[in-house]
């Protein structure tokens, strides 16, 4: 490779509707764009309060301990076990999809000892099957996936957080999907530990993984026996960088906690219930284009999320060349399925700055075109069914 | 806080002379704001390989496994450390400043034997005194900080490289602060074991760890016999996502990949021997001057890093005050001491964009001219005596 012949990056046309990277406002690469500065600057430090508080908003919670993690969503992931569990601790662990299955790889390499709570893939946890897993036992966690990205389905919170704090554990929840696309309340619903991520509904670049802890989960933290496993996510450090003490800990990365806090002040500037809404509409919208054509969704009605749709893939179609040509023709890049669900379904995403009436047009337009294409049979009215929805609203 | 009151982001002039993040050029940043694509998409996949194989040069090797791990460089200490380690290894860690120290409790939450070898603060390690912790041990690892940030004292690698290898051990190196601002050849020098960051003298915004592992590090990665503690760092499972394979672990932090990628170009354009030739000449620029105010350095000559000077605060002169002034009057930031060094010395960065001979005429200015509002006696000629050092080149 000729190093001095590499030109300037230049990406060229997407339409992000995937399950996730989302497309991004220019506002927020701009954002991006200002200068570096210190991370013990003034400057910077008014950046971080109000980038805390900004995540607050979009968590719903008064939780004093919310902050961005200096890594992506999965390390998000492994923060909130991390720092909560200790060798021998017991968790019962709420698996329908693959990030559920994550959740348990890192709880066994914790030395945790792990009860899982299965689902079928694409279908909710079942708050009778929580129960029942954590009788007799002593969890220190119950841990569940509120929106599972691999599959589409949400899993409501409430139930599920009341029967783990009756067993005297605390509700941790990934909301990696979730968060700024729907309602989460972590403070009504009773979640203790959270992480999330911010490529999703909040539409900023991946890089940061939002987390945040209450009081409870803070009780733990502080009072462990054994040293957190992982200095470099040891939150009993970090907080005393995101709080009034600012000890260094690590370098923040400047230039992306930018970027979030400009991509939570849009979600700010279009208010929550706004942004739900939206999601909403579009996602009903985009589901009644699909079922229009004749397919199915993997996710029952009731179960399944607005902001990540899982499409069975009908019988005939290339999964790979179906995705390869939106990509080539149209810019649009959707997501094939995961483990178990590799080959099976398509997942197509309407997160933050890419949930809109155009993209639900665009998609379904494209998305015809490439069956026919490819010799599928649909049937004709994808895009009047999808208008439908926009025509009652 | 009123959310829906909060500005854009708006930092202000700042001159980056701290122990980093250092200036970054304006190039760097209009590729971070390049749009967001995903993390398996065609584009982006070129631009993982470009990176690569830009990291392979700056760190002068061949390692097939060298990548930016998606966390700041304390990230990338952790990785090297976790993905190396099992528990009850044993481990030779150089200490001679906050950096080396953090190494050793990394090591002891990771179960490990350690065994320190150290130094005075702001003096090189001895490698008769490693030479000496190594007899008689089965060490895995020894670990050193080339550049110490805290102290701006450089460890030579090669002689230290030679005695861990005979020992049977593996050389792990901090390059934080080294790395594309001096001569780190790992291969030649060898060193199995590396991790830097992207905020010092490469020049892009904090958030992502360059890491490189030889192929004796990656035959000790995957012939464990325990699994890497870390989920999120377990190297053994991003070295399929950073190859052929392309197997999703996480989704990579790509606006940050495109800011380093394009600060890598910019020292591939400049080349690294230039690149060395501009650290050493901006540092004999900025010692002379200092030297010539009448103070001191703590590092003596032939230990000095470039691209990171430690001036002794001269009596009487107050450390928060004056580096509040600095950055009040100037917009310049500088470092204070870290640990031992608190409230002792100044840590003047001359690192990447922000080495060159305006910054150093710049700081030697404003230096001179608040010490001396300040009341502290410095003699006259800290500029000629930095530009008799321009004058000779």
């Amino acid at each position: 490779m000729d190093l001095k012949s590499l030109t300037e990056v230049n990406p060229g046309r997407r339409v992000l509707m995937g399950p996730g990277p989302s497309d991004v406002s220019p506002r927020v690469l701009q954002a991006m764009a200002s200068p570096c500065i210190g991370h013990l600057d003034p400057y910077f430090l008014l950046m971080m309060d109000q980038t805390q508080e900004l995540l607050r908003y979009v968590f719903q919670t008064r939780n004093t301990f919310t902050i961005p993690v200096s890594g992506t969503g999965s390390a998000g992931m492994e923060t909130c076990f991390v720092n909560m569990l200790e060798p021998g601790d017991e968790v019962v662990v709420c698996v329908n999809g693959v990030f559920g299955t994550r959740m348990c790889d890192i709880v066994k390499r914790l030395g945790g000892k792990l009860t899982m709570v299965e689902a079928p893939w694409g279908r909710a946890i079942d708050p009778d099957a929580v129960r029942k897993a954590v009788a007799g036992k002593k969890p220190k966690l119950v841990a569940l996936v509120h929106a599972e990205t691999s599959t589409g389905a949400c899993t409501p919170l409430a139930d599920i957080a009341k029967i783990a704090h009756e067993a005297g554990a605390l509700l941790l929840a990934d909301m990696v999907t979730s968060l700024a696309g729907m309602e989460v309340n972590i403070d009504n619903n009773g979640v203790d530990v959270v992480y999330s991520c911010t490529q999703k509904c909040i539409s900023c670049p991946p890089g940061l993984a939002p987390v945040s802890f209450n009081d409870a989960a803070v009780k733990i933290l502080t009072s462990r026996k054994t040293p957190v496993v992982s200095w470099y996510l040891d939150m009993s450090m970090v907080l005393n960088y995101w709080s009034a003490a600012r000890i260094y800990h690590h370098t923040a990365p400047i230039n992306m906690i930018y970027g979030l806090r400009e991509a939570l002040r849009i979600v700010a500037e279009e208010g929550l219930e706004a942004r739900f809404a939206e999601h909403r509409l579009n996602h009903r919208a985009l589901v009644a284009g699909v079922e229009a054509m004749g397919l199915s969704m993997l996710v029952p009605p009731t179960e399944r999320l607005p902001m990540l749709n899982s499409i069975v893939i009908p019988s005939g179609a290339d999964d790979k060349k179906v995705r390869g040509a939106l990509l080539d023709k149209f810019g649009i890049e959707i997501g094939g399925g995961l483990g178990n669900l590799a080959g099976k379904i398509w997942r197509v995403g309407l997160m933050g700055h890419a949930c809109c009436q155009s993209n639900v047009f665009l998609f379904l337009s494209a998305f015809e075109t490439i069956l026919k294409t490819e010799g599928i049979k649909v049937k004709p009215g994808a895009l009047s069914g999808a208008a439908e929805v926009y025509d009652e609203k």
